[in-house]
């Protein structure tokens, strides 16, 4: 079975058509790599793209888009309002299939020296693959973005993990990192009252007390008058998308509200919906790798 | 998209570790070809293959199958608990993904003309390639079996869709098929009382006026002391495995019996199991195709 693993790169253009042109033309011309999914975003001018591909093919796909990113994106005059400090600004690997954390810990540094190596941009390494706990959060790692980098290199604290502490005159700054896949997962309550779903996020999320890798706002769907609690599942092995459900649907149950819906935004890994289907099922011992059959047709 | 299609030949051998290791060889031979699972019942004396492959190779491994069971394996001598009216008794085709039943349908046609052509053993349509109502119904096409055979295709309603009137003298008859991914899927209660498990499964299925696509029965797990409903799903598309998991305990709860768990034996498609979690997450809009990450994995 081969190795796969994602990769979600990040990059600073989201308006000139014909840069994120060259990057999809970049992603596509890979032999082993694939790309899933792509949007580019006007206002924050930033476009995310989804690979996937082999091991070794990932690694060569992810740096040749560093590449064409830093001879196209020029992070001087860029602007937009998400935070941002280079033309690549970040490249997580993610585990799909017959891979570890570890593995892809390595191949994001392998390519995080490449970058510097051949690219000359300075590289933070970030979330499972950080060099120290500090670093792990990207919005620390970022903070100052691309205008405040110069500064920010030179303080004790913040060597890059791979190069000098100079940014890169027009790529900036990226930071490559590995993380588990992530699930974007809202539900819908039958009351217009945002408070009730502010309150059930704060209760359901790891910071609040709640599931450690459950992130939660609650938020008003304005076209159904309707309030929701959007979720992010930043790890699905340790806490499945049933487990926040049910505890929503009995919190919801103290204000007199029901869950009436929810949506996965996005991609989501089968065996996370699968997980959903054991539990309500209560299935015996299932053996996800053997009884899924599509689990025997990757090659 | 490579379109994919499963093949589940069934055997008339399942003593003879030569001739069975010869299978799984020529089934291994084949390329573009994989052998997903095999399983040999002695007192059946009888194997069953899984492989899957793409349109063309899946036809050629197949009949290569067909080809060195048709040398290898002779009726004239074979005794066994499991009706069987050929070396390669029973050869279906079922669509895995991005390929409709009806191409299956003229797959599996393709495949039966070679078999007669090549080798001269008759061969009779059945399931949704079936050439008429009364052959879809595998039971009736092999009454009568081996040794029935000869005297059966004589009669004026049966009359091989492939070949003549004459069975092969060694390989006898074989039934070409093509059919919906079928699951095996068992729930348990917390009685002992069989004749409970036999008035749910008499409910739930088709023949008895329950879910058109259900085949159900009740069974005793001596092991555990408890009754279980027994189930083959043979349209997941039509009937899915909530809804008889959500029937079962309804029905139950009229004799106090609740369920403790269910099973599914063998391989199910992930589809069957994300049914399942869209259910009872309430999902709204999921569109298994494009949201599903394993889908864009898949050559």
């Amino acid at each position: 079975m081969a190795k796969l693993v994602e990769c979600i790169p990040n990059f600073s253009e989201g308006r000139n058509q014909e840069i994120i042109d060259g990057l999809v033309a970049t992603a596509k011309s890979v032999p082993g790599v694939t790309l899933l999914d792509y949007s580019s975003d006007q206002s924050h001018n930033r476009s995310v793209f989804t690979l996937v591909g082999d091991e070794e093919s990932i690694q060569e796909g992810a740096f040749q888009l560093v590449k064409y990113a830093s001879e196209k994106i020029d992070m001087t005059k860029h602007t937009g309002e998400h935070p941002r400090m280079g033309a690549t600004d970040v490249l997580p690997f993610v585990p799909v299939k017959d891979i570890s954390m570890e593995e892809c810990v390595q191949l994001a540094k392998k390519v995080a020296e490449r970058i510097n190596k051949e690219l000359a941009i300075p590289v933070f390494l970030y979330e499972e693959a950080a060099s120290r706990p500090e670093r792990q959060n990207l919005a620390k790692v970022r903070k100052g973005q691309f205008e405040g980098m110069p500064e920010k290199l030179l303080e004790e604290d913040w060597a890059p993990d791979f190069g000098e502490r100079k940014i890169h005159p027009t790529a900036g700054v990226t930071a490559v990192g590995a993380r588990m896949p992530l699930v974007a997962f809202n539900v819908n309550l039958d009351t217009d009252n945002l408070e009730i779903a502010n309150k059930i996020a704060k209760i359901i999320r790891g910071s609040g007390g709640g599931y450690k890798y459950c992130k939660a706002i609650g938020v008003m769907l304005e076209g159904r008058n309707i309030a929701q609690v959007s979720m992010n599942m930043v790890n699905l092995e340790k806490c499945s998308l049933y487990r926040t459900f049910e505890t929503i649907r009995f919190e919801a149950k103290r204000y007199g509200v029901s869950i009436i819906g929810s949506e996965i935004v996005g991609l989501a890994p089968a065996k996370a919906l699968v997980d959903v289907a054991e539990y309500y099922l209560q299935l015996e011992e299932f053996d996800y790798s053997k009884q899924v059959l599509e689990n025997h047709l990757l090659g």
